[in-house]
Formats: C-alpha cells, sequence, structure tokens
C-alpha cells in the first residue's frame, strides 16, 4: 500500500487516516433522481448492470452530489447465477425471480462452471469508474456470499421462510455443499475480474446468514466465505481489504473476525463499540446506522451520526479502523437531503 | 408453589422436575386439521378468539394430539389495541390489518384506558382450557410486547421497514413513550385477568423487538417490558412465572435477564448452550429449534431436536431450567407427523 492510498483503504486496513471515511450500501439507486433517469434510459435494471457506460454513470452519481469517499460499481449479486446458466428476470415491484429454480441433482450438475470472461461487462464497468475517478476516490468491487445465492437459486426468488434451501441443507447436505463449492468459484473469479479491472477493494454481501442457527452458519455460509477469502488472498496479496457483511450477524463476529476479512460489515443492531470490544484489532468495522434513521429528521441523523462515531470511538480522541455506513441498503423512499445531512455529519464528527 | 406443580412451571422456575418439558409457539394453529375445522365454524379468526368454547376447544387440540406439556390459549395479541378501541379486521391472507392507524397525538389521547373486563372472553376461554386440563397441565396466559403492539397500531400493519413508528421514535419520542406507557397498562390489565382466570404463567411476545439498534431497544421495548413485570410481580407474586421473548434478541439476552421474567424464549439464531454461559441461572431459557426443521424429514428432526438438548445441558446429566420449544411460531404449512417427532425426540432425549 502506498502511502498517499486513499481513507478508505487505510481505513479497512486499520491504517490511521485523517477523517472517518463514509459511504453507504446502495447509495447508487433509486432515492436518487438522476439515478431513475438514467434507469429508465437503460430500459430495465438489468439492461443498466451490463450497460458499462450507463452503470458507471450511475456509480459516480453519488460520489459527485455527496464527496462520498468510494464509488461501489453498480452491478447485482445475481449476475453471478445468470452467468452459471440460470434465467433471471427483474420484474418491477417484484424483486428478482429464477423461474427455473434448482430442485434437484441433475439442475445443480447442469450449472456452468465460469471464468472471469463471464464479467467482463462489470469489470469494464469499472475500469471506466476507475478511469473518472482517479487515484484519489477508490471503487469497491462487490458479490453475494455464497449461501445468499443458493437461497434465490433454490427457492426461485427472495425472503419467505426459506424453506425449499433449508430443506435442502437439512436432507440433503451433499447436495448444497457441491452447489455452494461451485458458487465459490464462480464469486471468486467475479471478484477476480473486478479487483483485475481496478477495484481497490471486494465486499462479500450475506444478506440472508442471518436466517441460519449458528452452527448451520458456521458450516454453510462462513466456511465457503473463508475459501474465497483464501483465494482472493492468494491472488491479489494483503493491499486489496476485503469486506465481510452478514446482515443478522452480530452474534457470530467472532467467528467471522476470524474468517480472513480485513473488516466486518455491521447491521444496525449491534451496537458498534460492543463490536469493536468484542473483535478488537482483529479487523476494522463498517457500519451501522439504521437506514430508516434517514426518514427522521436533518437533526435526528446528526445525532444518531455521532452516535454511531461516538460509540466507535469509545471516548478515545484517535481512532482507527472504522468506516461509516448505514447498517443496511438504502431505501428508495429516502429524501436525498438526508444524506447529505448524514455525509455532513460524518465530516463534523468523524475522528482522525 | 406446591411440590406437584407441574413440570412446565418448575422448569421455568429453575427448580428439579422429571424431564424437559415441551410446547411450541403457535400450536394451537393452521398445520391442524382439526383447528382449520372449528374455524370453519366460527367463521373468522377474531370469532374464534372471542368465542370461549371454540378458543378452549383449540386450545386444547395440541394437548390431546401430542401431549404437550401445556396448553397456550388461543387468542391474538391485537386484541388488546382493539379493547382499546382501535378497529381491527383481519383480512383472509392479508394479515391483520388497522384501517385508521395512529397517526398523531389526538389519535394516541383517544385511545381508551382498559381494565380487566375489557378481556373476560380471554379469561372465560382460560376458565374452560384450565377446567379440562385440571392440575396437571398447565394453560399459559399471553400478550404482545408494548413495542411490538405499538408498531401494528401506527404501521397500520406488520412488517415492511417500520417507517412510520421508527420515525415517530425519532422526531416525536415523547408520544411514542406516551403511547408505551398506555399500552403497558393495558397489556398488564389483560395478563391480571388470564392470571386470575387460571392461567399458571404468563408470556410476552416481543415479535418486532428484534429490529430496534440496542440503545432502542432497551429504552422503548425493554423498559416498558419491566414495568410490566414490576406490575404482575406485585400482583400475583414469585409462584407464577413470566417469559420474556424478544425474537432477534439475542444479542441482549443480559440485559433481557434482568428484565423482572423468570425466563427467556430464544429463536434459533442463538445457540441455547452460549445463551446458558452468558445468562448464568438468573433465568429458565426457552427453545430453540428452527421451526423449518419441520419441513425436513423425521430423522433430521431428531437429530436437531436432540442437538439443542444437548447444547443447554453442555455435558451434564441433570439440568434445570430448560423449556423445549420452536424458535418461532410454527407455519401453517408443516405436517403435523413432524411435530410427533419433535415431541418423541424430546421425551426420548430430554434431561432429567
Amino acid at each position: 500500500m502506498t502511502a498517499d492510498a486513499p481513507r478508505l483503504i487505510k481505513a479497512l486496513l486499520r491504517r490511521p487516516c485523517d477523517t472517518t471515511p463514509v459511504w453507504i450500501m446502495r447509495q447508487a439507486g433509486r432515492y436518487l433522481p438522476e439515478y431513475r433517469e438514467v434507469r429508465k434510459r437503460a430500459g430495465g435494471f438489468l439492461n443498466l448492470c451490463k450497460t458499462p457506460e450507463l452503470a458507471c454513470e450511475v456509480s459516480l452519481q453519488p460520489v459527485r452530489r455527496f464527496g462520498m469517499d468510494a464509488a461501489i460499481i453498480f452491478s447485482d449479486i445475481l449476475v453471478v447465477p445468470e452467468a452459471m446458466g440460470m434465467e433471471l428476470r427483474f420484474l418491477e415491484n417484484h424483486g428478482p425471480q429464477f423461474p427455473d429454480p434448482l430442485q434437484d441433482e441433475a439442475a445443480v450438475q447442469k450449472l456452468q462452471a465460469v471464468d472471469e470472461s463471464a464479467f467482463d461487462f462489470v469489470a469494464e464497468a469499472i475500469k471506466l469508474t476507475a478511469g473518472e475517478l482517479g487515484t484519489t476516490t477508490p471503487v469497491i468491487g462487490f458479490a453475494g456470499s455464497p449461501w445468499t445465492l443458493a437461497t434465490y437459486m433454490v427457492e426461485g426468488g427472495g425472503g419467505g421462510d426459506f424453506r425449499r434451501v433449508k430443506t435442502m441443507l437439512r436432507d440433503r447436505p451433499e447436495l448444497l455443499s457441491e452447489l455452494l463449492d461451485r458458487l465459490s468459484d464462480a464469486i471468486a473469479e467475479c471478484l477476480n475480474a473486478q479487483i483485475k479491472a481496478g477495484a481497490r477493494c471486494a465486499m462479500l454481501f450475506d444478506s440472508w446468514g442471518g436466517v441460519l442457527s449458528g452452527e448451520h452458519y458456521l458450516q454453510f455460509s462462513l466456511a465457503p466465505l473463508k475459501r474465497i477469502a483464501q483465494k482472493l488472498r492468494a491472488a491479489h496479496g494483503d493491499d486489496t481489504p476485503l469486506i465481510l457483511f452478514t446482515r443478522g450477524g452480530g452474534l457470530w463476529l467472532e467467528d467471522m473476525a476470524d474468517a480472513g476479512y480485513d473488516a466486518l460489515g455491521l447491521d444496525w443492531t449491534c451496537d458498534i463499540g460492543d463490536a469493536r470490544r468484542r473483535v478488537g484489532d482483529r479487523v476494522a468495522l463498517q457500519g451501522n446506522l439504521d437506514p430508516t434513521a434517514l426518514y427522521a429528521s436533518s437533526e435526528a441523523v446528526r445525532r444518531e451520526v455521532r452516535a454511531v462515531l461516538e460509540s466507535y470511538a469509545g471516548g478515545a480522541s484517535s481512532v482507527t479502523g472504522h468506516v461509516f455506513n448505514l447498517g443496511h441498503g438504502i431505501t428508495p423512499q429516502t429524501d436525498p437531503d438526508r444524506v447529505t445531512a448524514l455525509v455532513d455529519a460524518v465530516r463534523e464528527f468523524g475522528a482522525a
């Protein structure tokens, strides 16, 4: 790492930096009028993901508007299963759907192995975005976790009580493990492509790890995530920080801190000061304001941003290893002015 | 407490009993064909709650079929806001709705104070059920937590991101506190009525406490719950055990264990052995098999029941203070035969 690395990268690697960096999950998204305009032009969500110029444009928007400390590349976690041969549909107001979900061994065997070239469109979008931003503001690459992708692929969509995939876990654990292995390989390829194209760090979104029991989480979500971290580490060394976010993972932070990632993302249910005490200085922490705080007044936003920063600092006048973020993605209903209030407050109260 | 108290009561008070007692949340429910038949006769969910003979009948069904160690009275947490004057509708396949949700101070001020007599229909159902069961099998009374009821009353229904009630929490905390105070009084009256009618213990369902940050949970969910426990304790002494269940509350068990309850319910994300080590012998623990385990084979059910029991025991040959349950309510899609497998496994592997 060079001395003039961007503050996000320094913070993720727990090195001193001038102040607390900030970005927010889903910052390139529907709450921004300029995003909605580009999306209309693109004619659909997947088209937007797959047109590098447009994906670049929406990735840059929140950096321009709010001065975020990073752009996260605009894409979707489900491009990995799609690259493996599964038909994917995004229906307006219905969330993603796989019309032909994985039901049996034959379907799992039919999934295609993919290499980096399957993700050329993401790589190209990252090249364009990194080219626009130069060296001061990094681009974050990302992918879904194997378990999270498996839930969508087996259920056919999101949410619910995960009946199919949890029944596979219990009655056909070897088949689920086979699926998770194949996904881990494809995810590593997807992230390799992104890092080679210029992503300065990579984040794994384990959106549905928190619906598992602790024992199942360790076996079916965290173990594959460890293998991905090992692969990325072997390919890219220690200067490309890796972030792991398991929504609802607050009970398992100690295990997550030993999984080979540089930083853990926290949702808002977990006090960030408690989290810091639990994991010590093994990892940086990213988070963790409740996204619904942005529905309240700017004064409330300011107060809660300050509370998160103070909880992390725990009374110390200088801190390392904190990246400010929401505890989950920003919602489409949010007023962008509240994001301005958030960033202003991080700049005012962020620790050196 | 007399020496021949039922095993559920003994376990909740952390006294030795012959084996681990078992009941399951929503055990009187749609997964049972005999329940669906009575419900059809009743002509709607609320009618069933308010017709004591029928509520008694469905409460007894799982005790008869599975030999459960308790009946939980068939009712609904939303009868409290209804008694306070809010119109409540249960639409088929849509969940509960308050068509006229609480939006402002005037609406909160208009809520009626209620006394025990508002819950005569629940009390009567408990009298009938306790009369049928005699002294060997207790009846559990219950209510929703103030925070959980407030979410329904302010949002107008369940789920979502709790935009309205969380915005009230941040921008009008004094109004939310006023609402929670009124709810606490009404909930205590409802539980007083149930205990006087013959409920041997009472459970508070905090279904939505887990969507709060830690700090907000302590202030807006747990603090009112403490006041309810104090009131019940003052009225009924120490022999009527109180159970607190906050879904998603695994991070806050230490605080919950000091809230004046005899037992904590756990969802399945929290390992019950870890929970026991964290809270020591201050409280009994109830739980915590993932309800989706009942979608798998009977062999898997048996294996996971045993794992929960062994985790709680932690190698000890004799344990106290464990009540076996699911980590959340049983789903309508569950095959009743899997519940038989569950109860059989608790009887086989339960510790003395």
